[in-house]
């Protein structure tokens, strides 16, 4: 796997578990996913002489990020590894332009949207769609980063003249959706062409990032989770996905609409370790090894996750919070990614499973909360 | 960890989830728990340098089996390392003839015993309780080595001629139970004093090892398994126990007998990975850094494990007969534990989860049955 973070290290259990014989490269012995896992390639994603030093050992090489270049990645097929997901599905992954195209083509509801390289072109695009206006960057994005939701063109071209574009990233210029919810559909889709849907889950964002996933979304409409599964079935099938694929959608007056894609085990799916029969870390493995797939579906009513994301203000070693937090629900599963603490970083989550959904929920932000020293009780 | 098994092995998903800095004490890079694990110390388990190099870069040991002599338990001790479960409890899992002694004064139920050294003494005893009986030797023996039913004093003589004991070992003679069933009452607890105990499960043996375990024991008197679950509680509180304790009981004509003691987690115990909101192997480990521990209670109304031990005859690698067994059912959950195929050897074990027990003994079954080899359709 490239990639030494939480997906990589979330991954090792399933791998442990199957017999794989599991390497990641990563960048150090203290990333994430290097501090468990016995095989480690150390070297970084775009490095190629570190892509072939873990192709040398491997028959396979899926990610647990979407960043290698494609021609490096081509390189690696050259050499006779197989790559899943493939370079040309990955590609929608990598390049939002690339997705929003394929997408456009395939008739999937998108946003309203368009390539753009000058504030000009933004302004133009508001008068039909008017303001604000959602601006990004097509490659390099993640956790809200490349993102910005702008006013006025003043605003366009202040971002647009200090931010430099690199790796053949374009600027996109989509229309600002108010959205009702937002939801995830995750399938995973294996060589031969089976395909498993777990239940569309609702998610938040907090500025840009994953705060809490809800399984299945509560309150969606059943037409819409219906439509949503079909369409990642659809963008899986078309774009020729191996492994994971989550299709993140806007609920905008009872239309879904596509955000996002992401090929690889997603935060929006790490419910589904207590919550469903088969996680989708395992999936993902079990998909591009090519062996038949797990069944998604969940264990109980209701599962809820919720982050454990770096504060502003210091906090005390993790570990010290777990006293509490465990003594006072013991049904409470805490997953930490070993890292050190910063504002805004995705240290761990947690995760509730149960049959009613507002204890759920109030179980899962309790621990999370405490763990970030929100609150202290 | 000292021990490189599946036991270890098995540690390792809920030490990750956990952001515990684990290491096991293996005898090879091959070794089960070895191959997955980042921290691997290499040595033997009654070497003390390997014992002293795993200690120097841990705070709290802990055990994978019970083969570490006593004094060099002592001896971590005296380095200041905390061992959990420490070397008075632990001898009571260590030899069979402590444990015999601790329990009987403890008024626990334990078969009619005596230690031998001689058949004549051995033919003594059957004038009180008659042939067959079941002669042990107290120490170093697992999955049925080192236990013999017998019928009649040639067969001790023999027995007792042939078979050197070592490590300070006696001879044990234990009345023969006919027993109805074989249960295991597993509990974790706590260096402050908390426990907490999972249901009783029924286990089956085959040739001494266990062949399926069913959670919770069907058919199992409520009164007994409750019976059986307070004895659970009382032994670990009583011998100081530190970590997951199994006690292995005989249902004899309507009472609980105990056979055997383990303190780590168990194979009676692998159900709960699946099956459990907290799994015996996340307990062990909560339990023996002192953190609260987490639900033993089922997800489910039932579970089955059934092992995946080497059969006599020769197979293809257990990975070629994933397809089979993942396609027939997708919620079949596989572990292997990395070893070759050796006779006897416990290779891995499939778990089922669900709401009727035939079915779910049927379908871990079929997926046990066709990693060995035993069926083909």
């Amino acid at each position: 796997m490239i990639g030494g973070g939480q997906l990589a290290r979330m991954s090792a259990a399933p791998a442990a578990a199957l017999g794989i014989d599991f390497a990641v490269l990563a960048t150090s012995e203290g990333e994430s996913a290097a501090q468990v896992v016995r095989r480690v390639v150390l070297g970084d994603h775009d490095d190629p002489q570190a892509l072939a030093r873990l192709a040398a050992n491997s028959d396979i090489v899926t990610f647990d990020h979407e960043h290698v270049p494609p021609p490096m990645l081509e390189q690696l097929l050259d050499r006779g590894v197989l790559v899943r997901p493939g370079p040309d599905a990955l590609r929608h992954a990598q390049d939002k332009w690339h997705m929003r195209q394929t997408l456009s083509q395939m008739g999937a509801p998108v946003p309203a949207w368009a390539r753009v390289d000058h504030p000009g072109e933004v302004s133009a695009f508001a008068e039909d769609n008017g303001w604000p206006l959602v601006l990004k960057i097509s490659r390099g994005g993640y956790d809200g980063r490349g993102v910005w939701v702008v006013e006025n063109e003043t605003q366009v071209e202040t971002l647009m003249r200090q931010t430099p574009l690199v790796d053949a990233a374009v600027w996109l210029v989509e229309e600002y959706l108010p959205f009702e919810m937002e939801i995830s559909a995750q399938v995973a889709r294996s060589p031969h062409g089976q395909a498993v849907a777990y239940p569309v889950v609702r998610t938040v964002q907090v500025e840009g990032m994953c705060a809490e996933v809800v399984a299945p979304a509560p309150g969606l409409d059943p037409d819409l989770a219906l439509e949503a599964t079909d369409l990642a079935l659809r963008i899986a099938q078309e774009l020729d996905v191996v492994g994971m694929l989550a299709v993140e959608l806007f609920v905008v007056s009872g239309r879904i609409v596509v955000n996002e894609l992401a090929m690889r085990p997603h935060n929006s799916g790490h419910w589904s370790i207590e919550g469903a029969v088969t996680s989708q870390f395992e999936n993902h493995l079990r998909a591009v090894l090519d062996w038949p797939l797990g069944d998604p579906r969940t264990i109980a009513p209701h599962t809820v996750m919720v982050n454990v994301i770096g504060p502003d203000h210091p906090i005390p070693p993790l570990h010290e919070a777990f006293r509490h937090v465990m003594a006072r629900d013991p049904g409470l599963h805490v997953h930490l990614y070993g890292k050190s603490v910063r504002p805004r970083r995705k240290l761990g989550h947690v995760t509730v499973v149960g049959d009613d959904l507002d204890d759920v929920l109030d179980r899962a932000h309790h621990g999370a909360d405490y763990l970030m020293g929100v609150i202290d009780e």
